[in-house]
């Protein structure tokens, strides 16, 4: 992997703290592992917005486009919630999203053994789950034309956006999830509301099509979004990969993570498609959990999620899947010894903060 | 309410037999009660699609317009999946919905003593869970132009749905839950995708501004609807009312009615506007579980939630509270009694059908 490089973007809230943690697994893997990969920081959301007074500079994504992976903290706080819609630190990773077609976002829900107890349900509920819910990332309501808040005549308000998705961008993230499926349990539940919505009705349809030309041999289930929310809150253990738009897919993969009572432990992928000729494939990873600015700069964050979304990073786009391996085996190795950060505390267990948590992931290597 | 008219629309699925249990608890009244209300029946959804080809008939909305109050079970299930969207069974409850104005649509998730195990959350988690969800019905996603799916130039497809409120539409739903929440725990929390959405957008800021200028002694709190999502897995006592508009307000109130583990316990009522001479107010009632086409017809199927959508309307369109009370007291005995339809099914209680569950409900009043 020497001449790969790897874009560093803290952003806001925990995210430089449990970055610094990344680091240290970073310096050790060029230590003992002898691997070198360039890394580039750089600057998004209320930071970038604090330094050069926007959440995505244009010099952000020409090194994005750059490198081989991004690897992305997180973004938003109070501090910047009153600036106007088109400023907002959100845009950071919007853009970033757009900007490099990342399509994909793949958003593993895992439950640890040893974390069984940390979820709100009863643990012979999550045992054993282990749910991938791929989110398609750059289409749906999040960009669809026109939108706006016009003022009418009378001088009310509307307000109004769109939901759209063209059949090219459904069946590319229909294949992402049929052939991670075809690696796990075989089975997609794709959600949407075709009772309801017209674009959920393409959706189906597509879905239906790409499944019988090309994944016949995996199961294909329509699930409507609501009975989908409901049978993840109930029976999680039914689902392998949950396929949904950039709407559904951002609720209910936050509902798949919050059921395994670990969001501090999960990270994320958002992957691009690979270019015909070059053979590249732009990819983002970050934690699932946000900017957490309640609890930011207080040391306490669990550095996990981000430390896994390196693990992530190595394997999917460095290749580096003995080391990628060894991270993750770390991290669950700290976790049996019982040390927890304050997310995932349980009784009888080591309370520790976010650079101690770090540093034992380090020792453990 | 000698003079009140009650229509009633079975629908589809477990609908006809759920609401044949309601009819003991009518004939039950109208025995011992000396109450007397006229009781019209009508055809809704697929039952509807077969007897005379359309899912919601100009008659059915007539009767709707002239009765009193509307109960209605479930529409939907597979014999009309491959019908065309424009006369598939749920235009039933949406037509419905919209042509009566009925934008209020209130959902309690109450996790109730007896069933607290039935939950698959633990049980210190959901112990005294108590939520309201308040749901708009007529705008939104639902009903936005405009919308469809078209065929492009080269051939491809493209399904668009149109997001979009007024804010006048957003104000009143937004009363409706601020004065709900006087009567309870005194806070709302409303939700929307304000980060990303422009209809979220204005929905947070008149919200914001409803509450300002009628309501600044009821605590509002916005949250995201992922983060939404999340939280009602993890800590759902948090919440008293919850706010949020028809995608959201179906998703958010299914996760809600979920995480108290029993579906087939749950009423809901939809509230249209008060007229402003006449003073009525159209209103309908329904289960918040579906048609569950799967178990239908086996005699299987909890009634209880349609029992108690007819006790919300005992109250809410009648004015009968102590009928209503009456009512509600005795399903709780019954269940305190151990008696459990397969859904709530725990050990050591007796297992029993729906009608069983009828006649004990008949039988405690
Ligand atoms: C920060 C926000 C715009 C974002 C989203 O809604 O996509 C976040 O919730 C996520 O899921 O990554
Ligand atoms: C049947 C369907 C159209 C309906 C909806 O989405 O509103 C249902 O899910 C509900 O919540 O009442």
């Amino acid at each position: 992997a020497a001449n790969k490089t790897l874009l560093v973007l803290p952003g806001d809230g925990i995210g430089p703290e449990v970055m610094r943690e990344v680091s240290r697994v970073i310096d050790w893997m060029e230590r003992r592992r002898a691997v070198s990969f360039r890394i580039e920081e750089g600057l998004v959301g209320g930071a970038a917005i604090d330094a050069v007074g926007t959440p995505c500079p244009d010099e952000t994504v020409a090194k994005a486009r750059a490198a081989d992976a991004v690897l992305f903290g997180s973004v938003g706080g109070p501090k910047w919630d009153s600036l106007p819609f088109d400023q907002r630190p959100e845009l950071g990773i919007l853009r970033l999203r757009k900007d490099l077609g990342l399509f994909a976002n793949l958003r593993p829900a895992l439950v640890m053994e040893p974390l069984v107890e940390a979820s709100s349900l009863k643990a012979d509920i999550v045992r054993g789950v282990d749910i991938m819910v791929v989110r398609e990332t750059v289409g749906g309501v999040y960009f669809g034309e026109p939108r706006g808040v016009e003022t009418l005549p009378d001088g009310k308000r509307r307000g109004f956006d769109t939901d759209v998705y063209h059949e090219d961008e459904i069946a590319r993230v229909a294949r992402v999830a049929f052939d991670l499926a075809r690696k796990r349990r075989g089975k997609v539940t794709s959600v949407e509301k075709a009772n309801v919505m017209q674009s959920g009705r393409l959706w189906r349809a597509v879905v239906g099509e790409v499944h019988k030309a090309e994944y016949a041999d995996v199961q294909l289930e329509n699930m409507y979004a609501d009975n989908c929310a409901m049978q993840l809150c109930s029976r999680p253990k039914q689902f392998d990969v949950i396929l949904g738009n950039n709407l559904f897919g951002d609720v209910l993969s936050d509902l798949a993570a919050a059921l395994t009572g670990s969001l501090g432990m999960l990270p994320s992928a958002t992957l691009g498609a690979v270019d015909s000729t070059s053979g590249k494939r732009y990819a983002l990873y970050e934690p699932i959990h946000g900017s957490a600015p309640d609890i930011a700069g207080r040391g306490i964050a669990n550095p996990c999620a981000q430390i896994l979304s390196f693990a992530m990073l190595l394997r999917w786009s460095f290749g580096m899947e003995e080391d990628a391996k060894l991270v993750e085996a770390a991290v669950e190795k700290v976790l049996a010894g019982g040390l927890r950060t304050a997310d995932i505390m349980q009784p009888g267990m080591a309370r520790v903060g976010t650079s101690v948590m770090g540093e034992a992931v380090v020792r453990e290597l």
